[in-house]
């Protein structure tokens, strides 16, 4: 059903999106909705909802909306969370805990297999279950263990040389919070998790409404 | 210049975007810059920049472009970083400590004064100069210390009742990393940073590079 056409920026960020709403909707017990009752969750119009899943062959039936548990589980495998995800975080310091912590990855399909740090006092320790290895085994580490994904948490320059050797050693795909807007070699997909933009969108909104409400 | 008028979300997530590429030249000693040079470092089209910065006035030169400087601090003004911001954090756990280290914030205005726990351990004791305190003196804090922003980075469901607290505190903003989609009261609004969705971006870019490349 899903064919290899290339999908905006726009409506694949909204994926999760809709997987996320969906997966809470299961939880709730609840079998089927509506394109106007899903937009109104995702804060968009029921015509931008058909639009998107369009994209992947529809999945609605008139008069009756979508199956909840398929369209999740469809999205799911759009998504690719069908398949397990081994990752590795590089930097084994507040943010690396945190998201090895995260317990929605594991869910997801993502396995955390190793953190990865130059600091001799937490190399050897675990977080989560998650051993806490020297940064020079980390090469071995992805080719033997077949990483997909390095999520970088650290936020020096460092970084930067660091992509070629893990992208060199296997890795598919990069999530990097870091502050760098990194130029990857060979198509591999980068994330980029900016927070301090983020918290700059906020505190234009602030800005904003305090403007609307003079 | 800057006109009260509703811009569009896709602009406005994109004028960090801009603030922080526009102070990476200034670090470069780069005065000037072209719409197409920085439409290649946003990735987006030439036509894009113009039209994005024509919602706050324009700011370019026909045959010169645009001063870096100057660009980059009206942009600023515009997402408001040229006020300061008092934030808490609310939950001194991994993620808490993560944000009250991270160095960026404070050079865009975002000043942490408290962090709330409710875990006697760690009540008491300081993260990069910031105390925590126990979550049952936060509403006096807010109020005492005029905090516009709270900093939500516990996962647990007790989020949404706390909501309701911090904004009749007078709270203007909420940053949330927990992963509810919190409707919020009164028009306070609301940037949630769902790091599930960004990971699983990331796994349909891996999977679609991976059927493009058969």
């Amino acid at each position: 059903m899903y064919s290899k056409k290339k999908v905006s920026e726009a409506v694949i960020k909204r994926l999760p999106r809709y997987y996320r709403h969906l997966s809470e909707l299961i939880d709730a017990n609840i079998e089927r909705i509506s394109s106007t009752e899903l937009a109104k969750k995702m804060r968009i119009t029921a015509s931008q909802v058909r639009q998107d899943l369009n994209n992947f062959g529809g999945f609605g039936q008139q008069g009756y909306g979508y199956n909840v548990r398929l369209l999740r589980d469809e999205i799911g495998n759009i998504l690719g969370l069908d398949q397990e995800l081994g990752c590795i975080i590089i930097g084994g310091g507040n943010l690396g805990h945190a998201i090895a912590n995260y317990r929605n990855f594991a869910k997801r399909g993502f396995k955390i297999k190793g953190i990865f740090d130059i600091d001799e006092n937490v190399v050897g320790t675990t977080v989560n279950g998650i051993k806490i290895y020297h940064t020079n085994s980390m090469i071995d580490f992805i080719k033997e263990n077949k990483i997909d994904i390095a999520i970088f948490t650290i936020p020096t320059p460092a970084v930067k040389s660091m992509i070629d050797e893990v992208v060199s050693a296997g890795i598919k795909g990069i999530w990097n919070f870091s502050h760098f807007d990194m130029e990857i070699p060979k198509n591999i997909p980068i994330v980029n998790v900016h927070l301090s933009d983020s918290l700059m969108t906020l505190a234009y909104k602030i800005q904003e409404n305090e403007n609307f409400n003079i």
